[in-house]
């Protein structure tokens, strides 16, 4: 049978043929960790948890990548501002890593009890510092990056030359560029429009490692960049986020990647919608989250109830996986009713099946079940 | 109240005073992930468990970091033979990172069932080869290590005329020296005694990270004395283990921090002793071992049942942790009543305090019970 993927990167639905059959590579963006998992989280890691499980019913051995970001990541997702693990230690008065194991156990936990598969690698980005140099090392030796006081950042002009930027998300990048004044010694880079690449480390900054350039840390982007092809090689077949991570995150990587190798890295690009709430993007960074565990204790000014971590699977496998979901308390509680339904359906068909002689009809369901996905 | 810790480093007990109260800084040797746990994996972690709980209910702010060896250890615990991880990603034809992810997540599931406490970090050892090129570099910087066609091997000799190899295990170094005849050129190191700090990989060798010596990886030894000092200062008050590390492992990590930095960097030695069949240590490298999944099954010849993880907890805290435990069915079932009975009789206790109308004499039980601690 076929799969068919729609293609973020072509905006078109496209018939799933991997690189290397039977082996498939997949590298989906995990988590920040430094706060506890909420919705958001979940809805990606169960999204791409059934396209994993799917993937290897279909027959596939399939080696699934999603990374940890413990470094890099810093507040409001731009080029300033302090990494959300180092203000998070900070504030605790703990050693980063000490955060970063806390809620690296607390996501998997959280994981666990949605039934999300692990993946085969989890790696760290504070784990593959060098091969991160490396990798912006060979942007600055293909002439797409430029050095700055110790930075390192990526020339979007000079790149878009060749290449195109924007091309995932759809930005166009001569308004970005033409809107883009001088920066007039406000900051280290040439356009603001640029992206670090490696940033020097302010005096405070804890977190920092020796590279040719300065004592500094990895831009966030570079980590995907480096742990994807490091693990699934030079060329992959699907990589997968939230839509929030389109702009800048991938559009970063995909111009990382390509500076770097010359080439296309990824052929299938997937991107999940968002959950909402009252209409807005639930988030950390927004404060209007609620967390996994909440959901499961019910111990929120929001929730009516607690909800099993099966309903809350339930409900965000209802919606298909590129439309919003909106959160009420409600709409959870009709998940709750409509999974007991499927469950009591799915005993029914069970006893059903043992009792028919015949299985040519439930084979027929078993086709059209698998063409629809 | 004072805690005694019996020191391997002096031999004898001495009253456990932190460098930095109330913190306290602990580092305990973690497994190296290419099969399940058993029961001699279990022991330390059990072991050091306790002891971390107790220096947490005795007010001290712990730091309990324990590694995850995923790379450097090689066959046999010496210089040479394969890599441990990639020779089972080999056989398994997978992704040596894909290897580790299977059993540090096997490893979890397994201590959480025992009722493990997690460290507050567990760094890999792939994940900090920049910190151990470092550590080489200052050795060498030291004259304490000399480069050998790409190879960095520590020089065992040198370091003796200044400091004291041989100190933690006892081994007189001067036998080792005289009874070290030169190598012939069938290794590149000067003596069989000398140990390797870095390792130039062979062709077929795919762990691989680019060293100013070689594209290679770290010698088995170096990972925790980056790690260590990394995370808990260039001085930390207890560093643990199992008995069958002190040497070449304990002694060689004393001999590298020592080399770099100039001065003692544990304060506490503490061993653990090993779980033995009939008289014989149980160990992978053996192949004598019982994994704690067969014990949680009785899936194994020599069990005649399955073992609840709490049984096998007590099991081992039955015995004190600087003795032998022989392991045999029978001796489990006596540990699965002497659980039931302590279990009742705490219940029984539970319902005595709270009739009595004084609580003198349990607080003098109290006293008693942690004076023996």
């Amino acid at each position: 049978m076929k799969l068919t993927i729609y293609n973020t990167l072509s905006r078109k639905k496209e018939v799933f043929v991997p690189l290397h059959a039977p082996n498939v590579g997949m590298y989906v963006c995990g988590p920040t960790v430094y706060g506890d998992g909420h919705l958001g989280h979940a809805r990606p890691a169960i999204t791409f948890d059934i396209l994993f499980r799917f993937l290897i019913h279909l027959g596939y051995k399939v080696r699934y990548v999603r990374n940890i970001t413990d470094v890099g990541h810093l507040e409001n997702d731009a080029d300033s501002g302090e990494d959300k693990i180092a203000k998070k230690a900070r504030l605790d008065q703990l050693e980063p890593m000490e955060v970063v194991q806390y809620y690296v156990n607390r996501y998997h936990k959280a994981m666990e009890m949605l039934n999300v598969l692990p993946p085969s690698i989890e790696p760290h980005a504070s784990g593959h510092i060098m091969e991160q140099i490396e990798f912006v090392q060979k942007i600055l030796d293909n002439g797409f990056a430029y050095e700055s006081e110790g930075s390192v950042y990526f020339d979007v002009e000079k790149y878009n030359k060749t290449y195109n930027y924007g091309k995932l998300s759809g930005r166009n990048v001569e308004e970005m560029l033409e809107s883009t004044r001088n920066l007039d010694g406000q900051s280290d880079k040439r356009r603001s429009v640029d992206f670090a690449l490696w940033k020097k480390a302010s005096p405070e900054h804890i977190m920092r490692w020796k590279a040719p350039w300065s004592q500094g840390f990895p831009g966030w982007h570079m980590e995907c960049s480096a742990m994807g092809t490091k693990y699934l090689g030079a060329e992959f077949d699907i990589h997968g986020g939230g839509m929030d991570l389109m702009f800048p995150h991938h559009e970063c990587e995909i111009a990382q990647s390509t500076a770097a190798l010359g080439k296309e890295t990824v052929k299938y690009w997937m991107h999940n919608n968002m959950i909402t709430i009252n209409g807005q993007k639930m988030g950390k960074s927004l404060g209007n989250f609620i967390t996994l565990e909440e959901f499961f204790t019910g111990n929120h000014p929001l929730l009516t109830q607690a909800f099993s971590p099966m309903t809350v699977r339930f409900f965000i496998l209802q919606a298909q996986y590129r439309s919003t979901v909106d959160f009420s308390s409600e709409a959870l509680q009709a998940s709750e009713k409509g999974l007991s339904r499927l469950m009591e359906g799915y005993t029914r068909l069970l006893k059903l099946t043992s009792a028919a002689t015949s299985t040519e009809e439930t084979a027929g369901l078993r086709e059209k079940c698998e063409e629809a996905m």
